[in-house]
């Protein structure tokens, strides 16, 4: 039977579930590929740290190149993260004929197109399962299973501690800063949440997402991005109130005439919708194919075996080419370079959406046909409005619902009720709203 | 740029999908295949019926052998459906060194290791996407998303005609005939529905989601099989009240002793279960692998459009084989038959879970105790019981929620309260609950 040799470099939480699935379904594997797997390799800065696999002395090296430059390396498992020294490590991989596996999301969303066409110039194979949705398999989803599909949109709860966030501040009626402390404490955030709250890490994920479905070059910084940290208890309650639930929501749609839409922000969505009961960690990704219609995968975003459980799965597909003289059988982004353009993309401003806005204004009557007045200037017509509650220290809440409008024009009407006495000083919240998710 | 030729035999909806996706999507699947698709041949008995579609007379042949036997087709696309001819068709096509793409549910539940062995021996591959779940790319995810994993349980909604029937009893109060006859008047269901509500096509399904995950030979006359037109409207609401809704499901499990058990029965699952959402003639697979966890798939199980791209992702897959020199890259069992075992499956005798158990009785004291001394005599617990309403002719119904019991056990409980005078004659419903899917 033939032998395929796995290197790693970076052996954290990730490499430690790929290492104990290649153990524990060894067999298994073995008879799924046709070969043996044998982990020849292991980088990693600190070989000290107490881990829950121990592996045999000389496997291990602090220095990536080591593993790297193993001519007998088939297949380079790269789980250090990061932009640098990441991108140089993979690359070097690469031009010297390896297959490589990533899990790197902020490596792919911004530095894709470069390494994705290395690998098609090399003809080696690049696995990158495992850097968007842990264990879902929503790249082969794409990839393969709506090969046949021109894509029309994608709705991604695409990161595990916002969800987490949102999930708890609705369930349990507590404020955004009160279980962002819980989720640290229990592990689901990190100590520096930025990459998380911020919708970054999201973004790259959905980057990644949009270039496989669109076959397009994506530029990263052209994606608009807003994350949760300005979601109030309140904005969650008012949301249900009106039949909705709040989701950081990756969101991609085609015009069909080749301009895309690309976003990531908290989004109301209708109760109704499957997304809406994706709770606490769990991600998920519902896509619409022009062939297939709907199709929503969900699963575990994130963790050790999850993600260990895709590298592996990257790995298995790597090897079946490998044994089947497969040579650039399925390229990264799923087409030529030769055929890649770069994706164009809608400005932000542009986009056209419902809105929720949430005031704070003055309890006294004229205030809502002000608001109102400003609105209808911009062309932004009220679907509904909520004004309840007594006043505190003489404010109270305005929510209202608009009909579709456009983001400059809502920006515009925002800035200046912003500016008016009623509203005392404080800042209007708006999200975006999805009605009709496919 | 390379050129592959299709034959299909077999044109009625989902081969009319087929083609539009492959006319409409044309450009984009030659991206991604980097190959010409061009349908060669295509041959059906009924030339003349009126379709969404016209090829060219010469394209048309009313004999399958005309395109099996044309040497210029690489693949050759099976959707008559049925045991024979359509198995013979196939066998030949695979003797003649075709890779085959097939939706045919029946014939590989049936005689699938006798295919599934013969493509392998010729070294041509088996495209089976469309078999299962329409649009959903279920037999990918399992075969190269969960690869690394060992498969612990399945659990699915195969079958979009129930499915579509159970919804509407329960969301418009509706008894099971009613409901069966708008079915037929909507295209939902067909004339002769017994396929469908006696659950023999969920079961076809099952025995293919099986054989793919745990690598087995599924003898399916083992399968224990149970439809649904024994649900009443009275059982979905009764469902309802103690936190359920009634599904019919595909289940396997494993004892992680190499026992798996396979049934096909109405359910009752818990209304926060993620499939409990899955409405209408939506299906769902959830599957939990041992790494990854629950994951689950959802779209459309059925339909032109859907079903078609399943058959076209299935030909971009061979495609891809082709075009880059892959030889028995992916078996269509996902391992060698060399290690294909028949699969042990549990008697159905044997299973144990909870029950959901309907009596009609007759209104009087000591009834639930007689019926409760029986249960308890066969070592059946009972969890919660409902008795309401008053009595219709003198009976009322009794609903109970037993702790896990045996199947074998409940059966004979039940044979002796039907013969109990306070049942007058009226016989017991049974239905199984599963309450936790993972």
């Amino acid at each position: 039977m033939k032998k395929l040799n796995i290197g790693l470099i970076g052996w954290g939480t990730v490499g430690t579930g790929m290492i104990q699935i290649m153990q524990k379904n060894s067999q298994l594997l073995e008879k799924r590929l046709g070969a043996h797997l044998v982990l020849k390799k292991v980088a990693d800065l600190d070989l000290l740290r107490k881990r829950d696999i121990s592996l045999l002395p000389e496997m291990l090296t602090k220095k990536a190149d080591e593993v790297i430059d193993d001519p007998d390396i088939d297949i380079l498992v790269e789980l250090i993260g990061g932009i640098e020294p990441a991108k140089q490590y993979i690359l070097k991989a690469i031009r010297k004929g390896k297959h490589v596996v990533t899990a790197n999301k902020a490596l792919l969303a911004m530095h894709g197109d470069e390494i994705f066409k290395e690998a098609e110039s090399y003809g080696v194979d690049l696995g990158f399962e495992a850097s968007v949705g842990g264990g879902i398999p929503v790249i082969r989803v794409i990839k393969e299973g709506l090969s046949s599909n021109s894509m029309i949109s994608i709705y991604g709860i695409l990161n595990g501690t916002t969800n987490y966030i949102l999930t708890k501040m609705l369930n349990e009626n507590k404020d955004f800063n009160e279980v962002l402390a819980e989720a640290q404490k229990l592990g689901y955030a990190e100590a520096d949440p930025s990459l998380d709250i911020e919708g970054i890490d999201a973004a790259h994920k959905l980057a990644i997402l949009v270039a496989i479905s669109f076959g397009k070059k994506i530029d990263f910084s052209k994606i608009a991005i807003e994350g949760i940290k300005d979601i109030t208890l309140l904005d969650c309650m008012f949301a249900k109130e009106f039949g909705y639930c709040i989701k950081l929501l990756g969101i991609a749609k085609t015009d069909g005439r080749g301009v895309i839409e690309v976003r990531v922000h908290p989004t109301l969505i209708p109760l109704s919708h499957s997304l809406a009961s994706v709770d606490n960690v769990f991600n998920a990704i519902y896509l619409t194919g022009d062939a297939t219609g709907p199709i929503m995968v969900y699963g575990k975003g994130a963790g050790m075996m999850p993600t260990g459980s895709a590298v592996v799965s990257d790995i298995i597909e790597i090897g079946r080419n490998i044994i089947s003289g497969a040579k650039k059988r399925l390229l990264p982004l799923g087409i030529a370079k030769k055929w890649v353009e770069e994706a164009k993309l809608l400005p932000f401003d542009e986009i056209q959406t419902p809105y929720y806005i949430r005031f704070s204004a003055v309890d006294r009557p004229g205030v809502l046909s002000k608001i109102s007045g400003i609105l209808g200037n911009e062309d932004i017509s009220i679907a509904s409005v909520i004004q309840k509650g007594r006043a505190v220290e003489g404010m109270v809440p305005i929510v209202m619902l608009t009909h579709e409008a456009k983001e400059k024009n809502i920006k515009k009407a925002i800035e200046k009720i912003n500016k008016l006495d009623i509203t005392g000083g404080t800042k209007a919240t708006i999200i975006r709203i999805e009605n009709n998710l496919s």
